[in-house]
């Protein structure tokens, strides 16, 4: 048993390897490659991803787990071992689905659609993007059939970055979560004439900007030893393996949403830096699911970065960095700057109250297209009206309107709901943390980040993906995922901030 | 049989791909790896080789090369397809005689000592490291018997860097050119008091230097679109792709050395860069051998870089780019600073004439070592005797002496001796294109180099790995190797600087 167990490591190490090699790839191509370097790199990447494929489909991948289940019902449920055969079973099962013609053909018609996607947006045309929508759909509908059967066809797309968790689930917890925001929303709108609040319109030269990020992030936890930050068009974070985390940002002279991006990546970086190193090379060292990579990522960004406490402790720093833009204003003024809220139209550029209204429309949207109960075609239409009943403004162009992300034309169904979920599983660690560390704010604004590090790590990174989502919330806040602490913290946080 | 050779061309494809991922961690891992990353980028590189080695090596690619054997016949020698059969078979036939085992303990062995090959040194402590280089000829003579039967047991060794060239030849190849030399070497000591050769010493700030460099590069012909230049410890280039060319150096304030590694880094680069663009993902799809590859490099650090024509054309910039160290120097004395010639302890450090020397007595060492008439424990007398007697100065210490590179702690025997042919071939090289570009050096001043790249092109680079050194350099200059095209260059040039 023990020899089928070494074995079974072996060659997830080895998948493990492979993983780590195509990521490496990915960051360098979005942050070092030459240009023309594109299209030897999709080579590599596609040799990488079907050799990874193929080693963790094989018959003897399947045959060693089921060798391993008496020696995994032995075990206990939390234990390294057995979390690593039932993870790699789950996983193992829903890869033998998907036949490999139907991941070549979307991987394909992904590759096609992303420049026509681009393009269409630049030129505000729905119509040129349309037969690629209608294509992805159309191959997210047989990618869905491969799980035959579901309670909702929606369920296999979200399966892949929320493992197990439902499409009812999510939907009873946006649904609650709307019908808190819409009202919040509401209210500070009618406020927002009366509140004063300022707005940063810099210079933020680059180099000064550069300067105070890494004095952020060094006081947050970052080292030359083991991380890494550099510039790119999208920023994202990635491992080249658990002592070799990277981040990455980009610069705009006239704000300061670098800043906020590195604050947001470090979240990420720090839950994959902090997963227990005995996971190593296994399918359990990394984060439990998008949407609590997401918790880590908003928490470092909002609940830290865009809090008073915070800014307390750092914005001395700021001011001396940006003498020019920030000289006039106090820290009270600067705190309202980064908190301004207001319905905007485009997601990424969204405030922490109005943006999961952002993903609770695309969520719906994406239900009604996979379930076929909206056509495609119909999508701007529809779109255009959720946004003005959400938020109470109108689209002017769809540039600005159902193409502004880029997630659909890489077929990426499922993947948005992760966004608002993250806010939520944040809102409730955020509540329990609070409770556990009672100098939390006054610790943060000395500029001590080392005890909600080390409660992080103990809670929630250490154990990588051992647990499911819910099951990692049940295990620290005793309770199922519920958008209610959230609600509590946005209200008192901006309640304060527009006097409500 | 088209199918059987598309076959081939898949399974070679994806294992190019496999290198050019490793390619691409070991590039990483010298420029932009945070040092705690070593670990796992040790176990990604591992399994990637691995990989690579386990698919190259399979049985079925020896079917496909024997069913492709009355193909082969019937195609030209010169044929992408023919070449691609011949080069593969003899790739894999070497490949299989090696078992895993070997190469594991080898790769292994090399891994612990390397760590204590730069401790000797820094303690020049040659004891210390004696067990590892035991060790490393042991391997290197369980390797070479895998070979049997050979002429000369360093053939084996010489025939992974330089294919199919003999132990002897490199022998008469040397012996001529250790005889030019050595009176060479004299006469130039005997006119060093009477010729007046300045010294540089700076100071070069560094971004003014990385600035000289990208100006010299993209006269060159480097552009942001397909190259790169990055910092490293050790300068080398490396390829992401036939698109995506990375040259490294390594800035020091009070000299130039790094703007001629650019220059020598820039002849390695442009070679793959210029292989035919239809041997992609083929093993040909690169240099030749490594003695070729340092006829590039060689060629443009100094038949082009360390010219007075160069100079004549460039040396305004550079003056313009270094006022404090230039502005009393004129361009003769530049040229003479940067070609001064002088016995000394070190390669690396070592001038165009006396480099040669160092290579021979090193080349001539390895064969005692391997041949097992010298005992490793002898190696610091022998090694001192023979500086003595070939560049006629005392080693005063083992850290300048035979523990100077990093070679030998990885095993690398039959390495050295590319480096005293890449410049021989080089002379033989720049002989034939002189005199096909009558108008060459009145180019090179007037900083237009695209000729000198095209002819290159034209009759070296785009072949990549079709030929053997030996037939390379058979079909360019209609000759055997031979070294009185360098010796008579290195005579007329330095002939003039020191009045012989």
């Amino acid at each position: 048993m023990q020899d089928a167990y070494g074995k079974l490591v072996e060659r997830l190490g080895e998948v493990y390897d492979l993983g780590a090699a195509a990521g490496l790839l990915s960051w360098d191509q979005r942050t070092k490659m030459p240009a023309a370097g594109a299209r030897a790199r999709a080579d590599q990447l596609a040799t990488l991803t079907r050799l990874a494929y193929e080693r963790f489909t094989a018959d003897e991948i399947g045959e060693l787990l089921e060798e391993l289940k008496p020696y995994e019902a032995s075990l206990d449920y939390d234990s390294d071992e057995a979390s690593l055969v039932r993870v790699a079973r789950r996983d193992y099962e829903k890869a033998r689905r998907v036949p490999l013609e139907l991941r070549a053909e979307t991987a394909r018609a992904a590759a096609l659609a992303e420049p026509v996607w681009r393009e269409a947006r630049l030129a505000s045309d729905f119509d040129s993007f349309l037969p690629h929508l209608e294509r992805a759909i159309e191959l997210k509908r047989e990618y869905v059939a491969c799980f035959e059967p579901y309670d909702d066809p929606y369920d296999p797309l979200l399966d892949d970055y929320e493992p197990e968790m439902k499409t009812a689930e999510v939907r009873r917890v946006f649904a609650d979560l709307k019908a808190g925001l819409v009202p919040l929303v509401a209210a500070i709108a009618e406020r927002s004439d009366a509140a004063e609040v300022p707005q940063l319109v810099g210079p933020f030269p680059l180099e000064a900007q550069q300067e105070v990020e890494l004095t952020l992030l060094r006081a947050f936890g970052f080292t030359d030893e083991e991380w890494r930050l550099d510039e790119t068009a999208h920023p994202f974070a990635s491992k080249g393996g658990p002592q070799d985390i990277r981040l990455t940002t980009r610069h705009v002279p006239d704000s300061l949403t670098s800043l906020f991006a590195c604050m947001h990546e470090f979240g990420h970086g720090l839950y994959e830096h902090q997963v227990d190193r005995g996971l190593y090379r296994t399918p359990l060292q990394r984060g439990a699911s998008l949407g609590v990579h997401e918790s880590q990522s908003r928490m470092w960004e909002n609940m830290v970065g865009r809090s008073l406490a915070f800014w307390r402790g750092f914005y001395p720093t700021l001011q001396a960095a940006f003498p020019d833009a920030l000289a006039g204003l106090d820290v009270d003024g600067f705190y309202r700057a980064v908190n301004r809220v207001e319905p905007s139209l485009v997601r990424i550029h969204a405030d922490e109250v109005t943006y999961n209204l952002h993903i609770i429309l695309r969520f719906e949207l994406e239900q009604e297209l996979i379930g076929g109960r909206l056509p495609a075609h119909e999508l701007p239409a529809a779109w255009d009206a959720r946004v003005e009943q959400y938020l109470g403004i109108e689209v002017p162009d769809v540039a600005d309107g159902c193409l502004q992300d880029v997630h659909w034309s890489s077929g990426s169904f499922g993947y948005f709901p992760t966004y608002a979920l993250g806010n939520v599983v944040a809102g409730q660690l955020w509540e329990r943390i609070r409770a556990d560390l009672p100098d939390l704010e006054q610790a943060i604004e000395r500029g001590e980040f080392a005890p909600l590090r080390e409660w992080l790590r103990e809670h929630v990174h250490r154990h990588g993906r051992k647990f499911l989502p819910r099951e990692l919330v049940e295990r620290v806040v005793g309770a199922a995922i519920d958008p209610q602490p959230l609600l509590g913290y946005l209200r008192a946080k901006f309640g304060a901030i527009y006097g409500l």
